[in-house]
Formats: structure tokens, C-alpha cells, sequence
């Protein structure tokens, strides 16, 4: 018999350099890690999933590679609900200690958004994309 | 005022060569793509967030950067309900054209699990972890 594979994604999980620094940044903008965490891993409850930091020698050693390259071939995306709220939003992480990777731009499909990168220089795109609007529980389902 | 951050993660967005060719995988997997999906971008609804798949050289001009690393600082987890799952699991990533990057093994923390890459060498988690096993919805909730 086959197995099934849910259409689902349960953790992701962003290699870090140094664990207090990243946990740090993410507290900044007010997070709330779960209790479960430690020096060596960091949970925060994103919705119906987990966002992980995990040190990157460890992460290197569980995929028993030398070392991991550096991030930027995953981006992360946070949605708004409104164009207004682009701006102040960016302002705010990179008063958590974001960098900005690009300014805040229009795209060719009607979003207005921005990149910035955690301390790591894992990107996240922060924006309003207005077909693709987050629900009452926060949550982003497609038409 | 200061913004407050939602506690959330909408879209996950994999770096892709093919785009083609990483739908194939996806879809191979038995997911449904979302009916926006085109030639240049492909959603899949997972859970509350969606992943999506992005062209490397798009996504590399998108962050205004000549290139991209390789995949690797951000793996993505499937969590299963039982350990027996995890092999056949493991199997069906495979036949559908995934790569094994490490033997299924018992991690220090109680959990069984294997890493698998996608075509373009996303990492991919599969496992199951008995203290964070999916709901009855399929989501994640940390206890």
C-alpha cells in the first residue's frame, strides 16, 4: 500500500548561528517562544505550525553534510491586510534588528512589499498582497 | 504607534531551477497545486500557510542579489501520527523522486526520522516526533 503524504507543512526550521541572538530577535517583535525551548532549540507557535531555530553546526551534523550554505533560497512571508500597514510593519522589524534587503516596492501582481533579513540573513518578505489576504484566525487561505 | 507582529507564517517559498520540474515532484506526491498556479510561480495550500515555488533567478532579482545560495539553512518538517509511518513515508518521498539524505534514525529527543531533499535539494524532515505529533486537522500545536 502507498502511503498517503499530507498536504502540510508542520515546522520550519531556520539554521541560526548563534541560538541567544536569533531568540533574541524574534522576542523583539514580540513573539512568544514556547516553554519547551532551550539553549539548543527555540519553538515559536506560528499558527498551525512551528517556526524553529536550531544551531547551524547541529543542523549541519543532522543532514551529515561539512556545513550549510548560507540562507536565501528559502523566503518566508508575512502577509498584512492592508497597504497602510507595509510601512510601519517594516519599521518595526528593522527596530527588532532586521536588516533591510530591498525597499518597499509595488509588484506586477498588485502587492506592496519589502524584504528584510533576519539576523542570520534568513529573508522575509514583509507585504500586502491583496489577493492572498490573511483570515480572521491569521491564517492565509486561498481563494 | 508601534506595529504588532503577528505570531504567524504565511507563505513558505522554495528557490526552484524548474519550475516545472518542481511541481512534477510536488504533484508526484499526490498535492494538489492551487488553481492560480502558472508557469512562474506554484502554491500549494498547506494547512493555514501556503508553500510556494519561485524561480532562483526571480527570487534572486526580487532580493536584488546576482545569485542565490544552495538550499540548505532552512529545512521543512512533515510530522506523522505513528512511528510505523516513517518508512513507508520515507519510501513514497523517494518514489516520487526525492533524495535520501540521511538513514531513518532515532534521534536523543524520542523521535524517528529521516532527511530527504526535493529536486532542487530543499531538506525535507520526515519523521515522527512522539511530544509533537499533527491534531486531528493536521496542524501542529505545541502542548
Amino acid at each position: 500500500m502507498t502511503a498517503t503524504v499530507p498536504q502540510h507543512l508542520h515546522l520550519v526550521t531556520l539554521a541560526v548561528a548563534d541560538i541567544s541572538r536569533a531568540r533574541a530577535f524574534y522576542d523583539a517583535l514580540g513573539w512568544t517562544a514556547h516553554g519547551d525551548s532551550n539553549p539548543h532549540v527555540v519553538f515559536y507557535q506560528t499558527g498551525g505550525m512551528v517556526l524553529g531555530l536550531y544551531g547551524r553546526d547541529a543542523l549541519a551534523a543532522d543532514l551529515d553534510r561539512p556545513s550549510l550554505g548560507e540562507p536565501g533560497a528559502v523566503t518566508l512571508a508575512l502577509n498584512l491586510g492592508t497597504k497602510e500597514d507595509v510601512a510601519p510593519m517594516v519599521e518595526r522589524w528593522l527596530a527588532a534588528g532586521a536588516t533591510r534587503l530591498t525597499p518597499i516596492k509595488e509588484t506586477p501582481w498588485g502587492a506592496l512589499m519589502a524584504y528584510v533579513a533576519d539576523p542570520d540573513g534568513h529573508p522575509w518578505e514583509i507585504g500586502c498582497v491583496p489577493s492572498f489576504l490573511p483570515d480572521d484566525a491569521g491564517n492565509l487561505i486561498l481563494p
